[in-house]
Order: structure tokens, then C-alpha cells, then sequence
């Protein structure tokens, strides 16, 4: 009962009822005051108040005890409103080059249970299905969960996704391309199944949890063994017509340079993944090395990691540079695995972007600055939104 | 009375009233029906009708009679709303190179009175704003307007203008750099005064009465002697932390280039506006010419003009095909002197974009494929864009 109120309000029905506004910004946000409702959905507070009641009555929303005790001094601390936990779960779903992870979390924004499922490289959809199927199964029976209470699955995937669920060319697991993901999982797990990029995943964890909380606009720039990115406006994740926005990876740069996997020429990847460099690093050492063996390389003052690591800042910073030119954001989140290098990256990527880009930080005063940083989720950005999707209502397949 | 009623509903007072939803909606779109109304807002068909009744009443919203008398037979077709024409004006100013124009409209988007001012080269802002102010009351006077109808003056500026108001480096009018527009025109039009960038207003022209109605989402990429654009996204421009967003012409393509007059090297504009080729085709045919002789040169076949447009084309497709990868739009627009030249300009530009961008026509179902067409106010966007600054409510100056 509770779980099919809460789905038809999730879904905005009715549409534009103070009731559906209200979960739906909870849903997203988390934890909030009642007044930060108000500001989000553009409601009255009274409008917002009534709603709270009913919503509260019918157990979809819960007010948490004031964590900070020591306030009571100052009158009473606002009441921090969350959707009620017991009301409903989500899963988080995410398609890597060759294994499957799975999350659960409650609709308070806590996270319940993760398990991995290894698979080999290019894993057919079917056997992925029934594996995901499996896994969330398992999950739910492991921690008590009631099954009933699940409202959604988010599937996270490595490529581009269109609105009808379609995975585009240019996905890392190419056995995936065309397949639609709804097709796969809906019959399978029998539930709204949400997808979406990687990168956009990525994007809606540091929104909900991380490094953009507060912020409308940002750009979320992923570098790893390729380069992907995503794009907030407005509060949302910038889709594009077919899925492709916040491909930065397949800029093409040099309209003469090598073939990329793409089937364009001289895309940003090629330049500013870490691909290219860990093949030099071999060349030069005698020895493969991953990501995680050049930072620890670099924070001892390896010149030749060292030196990587800087052409590829360099590199990546002309690119945002350049997507600088055409979105002047507030805030630039760096991801990717590369990210854990922390500084010795982000010092000479943010001295390219100020190269290459067209509104100079010392041109404006310090609040028109854009920011650039470290994500906060690094490690785990990709199946933390993709638990976010479902949350968030954003990339449902129909 | 009215007015002010209609001013504070402008601005969203009290916030969130279905009142100030529905008035913000009319001054953005002009007529549409109630229907759309309650799909634009959100609002429930009950919400916007009983609203709609009081609007009436307080003379804020009229009702067009049906232009289509011959829908007779198919029931009565659904009555047209817009705001009362009586209720208020709006003034539009453009500040381009060496002239400023000046146009009047009424809130029902009907244009009543437009006026050129010639200037010389860089022009002084006090002075500017003398002769608009004089250019106003004659507009207002000649055409029997009751100057106390004004709502605002909407104001465009070749070059990035921050959210405070701030001309940005950059800007074709060099002395206006650092100027802010609302300490310029604040306190001689006594006015609420809106503000941006010539190429956002030229977006909001087609986004309200031209080729992007209908579109929450699109792209203007404008190619004249400089490159500019805009950037719509989810129903509003993109500003940017700095003003400095859609600068399409400010991407650096090769770091090692030419210096433009931004101070960076080897930008889009470079390449893709019309000066150098208006220098080559001077250069070899010994006589000065413009954009528009050069039009008619290409349409009477003249090989050299076809070379230097199909050249440009290439050059901006390469362009917008790295803002597809960043933005993948449903629609981008061309506007700028050179849109005038239509296919000619046009079917290149279009092969280069699925060239080099990531996302191909051929890869996706048609509903899914970005639109390249020319603008349908390319010659006047941008002072019908600073009349949309006051009625869209875009860009106010605080």
C-alpha cells in the first residue's frame, strides 16, 4: 500500500501536486528542512506544511531526531524530513568491462548491502540478467528485506544510452551494443528498470552525496583508461537527443590524428585517458604497471610517472579548457581512477585550463571563479548513482 | 494598478502562486492555451482554470478570439491566452559595433516601434545612455504609449556579460570591458534593466517566436566576422558562473595558432567567422567586399565565394561537431550574417558535423538525430531577443 502511494508519487501522479513535488525532492535530496523543500520545489511553506502532514500520516515520510543536540540552546533546531526507509528499496546495477556489481539501498539515501558477480570479458546480456536477478535476490533474503518493497533498478552502463534504453556504439563492452537495456532486465527482474551512462551515474553520486551537493551546474570529467564525462544543468543530468551529451572523450581534437575506437580521428581520449602512458611506462620500465602502480610511482618522485601524469593533465586541461569555452560551470569534478593522484594531477590540469579556456580566473572576482576538483565517490561513483537513478527518477526506461 | 500587479507576478511574488506560474509562462510564450499552460507549469487543468478566472478579472489576461474560424465544425477550438496588451510595454536595445537600436513591444509580444541610433566606433556608455533614454520617450510619444507601462529594457551586449551585469574581456566594443550595464542604464531609465550576451538574446528570439519554438533544449551557433552561440537547456540559457557560456567561438582548436583578440591562440573564430575570407576574396579579386556580396557571388556561381563559404562551413561543422559530443542537441540553429547564404552554407557544414561528431545521423532512429537548420530571425534576432529578455524574465540585473 505504502509502496504503490509512494511509486505513483514518485511518477509525479497526479501530476503537480504538492504531495508528488515534495517526494519527489526528497527522493533526490535526502535529508532536508522543510524550508529547503519549500525553496527546491518553488511551494508555499504553508502549501508545504499541509502536505508534510498527510505525507507523514501515511507513513511515506519521517522526521528525524536532531543530530546536533548542543543547538537546543538557540530554540529549536528545523526537523530534518526524509522519505521513510521502511517505505521502499532500490537497486544499483552496474555493467563493467567484466564483472557486474550490485547495490542496495533504502529511499533515505542508506546504503543496505554490495555484492560483485565476476564475469569474463564480454558477457552476454542474458546470463547478465540472470546473474543481476540472482545477486538482488540474494541481497534482499541476507539482510531481511521484504522484495515487495523494491521500487526500482538503475543500471549503470560503459557507453552512451539513449532515452529508450538502447546502448549506442562507442560502449566499452562492445557485445552490448544495440541491445536495449530495458528489453534485457525488465522481463528478468520484473521492475521500472531506470539506465544510464557511466559517467552520468557518476555525476548524480557526487550530486547526491558528494562533491556537488548544493551546486545546480556542474561538469563531472572522468579520466581512466578513457575519457568520459557528464553534464549538470538546471538541477539535471544533460542527456542530449540520443544519450551522447558529456562524451568529452570523443572531442575530436586533431581531425588528422589516429583512428579512435569511436571511428573518428583524434578524439581527447587518445590524448588524455592513461592508456597511451601506462604502454610508455612499459616501454620504458621493462614492466606492465595499472593506474594505481604510476601515482604511488609519482608520490615518489618517479620523473618519468611523473612526467605522464603531467602531459596527461595538460592534455585533459586543454579539453575542459575548451568545454570551459562552451559552459563557463561553476564547479569541474575530476573523476576517474587517474583522480586518485589528487594534486599531482590537478595542479598542472587546472594551469591548462586557465591556459586554454576563454573566462580567466583572475578576470572575474572569486565567487565567478570555476572550481575544479577532486570528486568525493571516486572509487565508487558509478553503482552509488546508479542506486541514484532510481532515487533521483531520472533515465526511467518506458 | 495593473502594472504593478503584473510587475510583482513578474518576479515571482508570492513565490510559487499559480498566479505568478501562469504570467511567467504567458510573458515567455506569448498565446498558447490553457492546456499548455498546465503542461508548461505543471499545474493541475482545475489549478490553471480557477486561476486563469481571477487573472481575468484583474484585466492581466485576455482572451484571443479564434483565428481559425473554419474549426468550427470540429467544436469549439480551445481559446488562445496571452497577456492583456494594455497591461504593459517592454523595451529592447541592441549595442552593437557602431549603432545602437532600440525597440518597443507589448506584453502580447506584438512590436509597436523600433529606432536606429548611428554612433562612431566605440562609443562612451554615458552617452549611450542619454540617446537611449531620448530614443525611448520618442517611441513612447510618437506611438501615444504611457510611459508608466514600461516593465523593463532588455539589453544586448556584443560580449559575455556576467549575472551582475559585467561587460567581460572580450567583448567587440572595447570600452565597454569591465562596464556594468546596470550602473550605465539603472539610473538614467530609472528601469528595471535585463541584460546578456547578443547571441543569448539571439536564442531567446528564436526559443519565443522563431525556429526553436517548441524546443526546450537547443544550440545557436552564430558565424559572422566573429563566432558566437547560446546554449538552451530544459527551457532557459545557459549563463555560465562568469556570463561566459556558448562562446563557441573561443574554443582554442590548435593551442599553437594564431593569437585572437581574446588573448588565447588559435580560437574557432579563427577559422570559422568570415573576416579572413572576406581578406582572401579582397585580396585576390582587388576590391573590397562584404558578407552579403559575397552571398550573391556564390549564387552566380562565382568559385572563389563557393571555396571560401564551403571552407568556413567545414571549419564550423568541425566545431559543432566537438559541441555535439559535448551537448549532442536536438537542434542547433545557425544564425549569423552568414546563415543568410542558406544551403550553400549549410549542406557542408552538415557533412563536416557528421564528420567529426560523435553521435551519426546514420546510427540512430530519426526522432533521434540532431536538426542543423538557419534561424528564422537571423537578421533582427538580436533586438527581438532584448524585448525577450523583459518578457521571459531572463537576465535581470539586481
Amino acid at each position: 500500500m505504502t509502496k504503490s502511494l509512494l511509486r505513483s508519487l514518485l511518477d509525479g501522479q497526479p501530476p503537480g501536486t504538492p504531495e508528488s513535488l515534495i517526494v519527489r525532492c526528497l527522493s533526490q535530496r535526502g535529508a532536508i528542512s522543510a524550508a529547503q523543500i519549500a525553496r527546491l520545489t518553488g511551494l508555499a511553506r504553508s502549501t508545504v506544511s499541509t502536505a508534510l502532514t498527510g505525507l507523514k500520516k501515511s507513513g511515506i515520510v519521517v522526521e528525524l531526531a536532531a543530530a546536533d543536540e548542543t543547538a537546543k540552546g538557540v530554540g529549536r533546531p528545523p526537523a530534518t524530513l526524509t522519505l521513510n526507509p521502511e517505505a521502499g528499496t532500490c537497486v544499483g546495477v552496474h555493467l563493467s568491462l567484466d564483472e557486474i556489481r550490485v547495490a542496495v539501498a533504502d529511499v533515505s539515501h542508506s546504503f543496505i548491502s554490495e555484492k560483485t558477480i565476476p564475469l569474463g570479458l564480454d558477457y552476454p546480456p542474458d546470463r547478465a540478467a540472470k546473474l543481476t536477478k540472482a545477486a538482488i535476490a540474494q541481497c534482499y533474503e541476507e539482510n531481511s528485506l521484504s522484495a515487495s518493497g523494491l521500487l526500482g533498478v538503475g543500471v549503470s552502463v560503459s557507453g552512451p544510452v539513449s532515452p529508450e534504453g538502447f546502448v549506442q556504439r562507442a560502449s566499452i563492452v562492445p557485445t552490448w551494443a544495440g541491445v536495449n537495456i530495458r528489453h534485457v532486465f525488465g522481463p528478468v527482474l520484473e521492475q521500472p528498470i531506470f539506465a544510464a551512462n557511466e559517467s552520468n551515474c557518476a555525476a548524480i553520486a557526487e550530486m547526491m552525496w558528494g562533491a556537488a551537493v548544493g551546486y545546480e551546474d556542474f561538469v563531472l570529467f572522468k579520466i581512466d583508461l578513457g575519457v568520459g564525462g557528464a553534464i549538470v544543468q538546471h538541477g539535471r543530468v544533460v542527456t542530449g537527443i540520443a544519450g551522447g551529451a558529456g562524451e568529452f572523450g570523443h572531442m575530436s581534437i586533431d581531425p588528422s590524428g589516429d583512428l579512435c575506437r569511436c571511428g573518428n580521428r583524434g578524439c581527447l581520449e587518445l590524448y588524455a585517458s592513461f592508456n597511451r602512458p601506462l604502454e610508455q611506462i612499459a616501454r620504458v620500465t621493462g614492466r606492465r604497471v595499472t593506474m594505481d602502480d604510476v601515482i604511488r610511482m609519482a608520490e615518489q618522485g618517479d620523473v618519468g610517472a611523473l612526467r605522464m601524469i603531467e602531459d596527461t593533465a595538460e592534455m585533459a586541461g586543454r579539453g575542459l579548457g575548451m568545454i570551459g569555452s562552451v559552459l563557463n560551470p561553476p564547479l569541474i569534478i575530476i573523476g576517474g581512477r587517474m583522480a586518485l593522484a589528487g594534486d599531482i594531477l590537478l595542479t598542472p590540469l587546472i594551469a591548462a585550463y586557465e591556459r586554454h579556456t576563454l573566462i580567466k580566473a583572475r578576470d572575474v572576482a572569486p565567487d565567478r571563479r570555476t572550481r575544479i576538483i577532486i570528486g568525493k565517490h571516486t572509487e565508487n561513483d558509478v553503482l552509488l548513482g546508479a542506486v541514484g537513478l532510481v532515487l533521483s527518477h531520472y533515465g526511467r526506461l518506458q
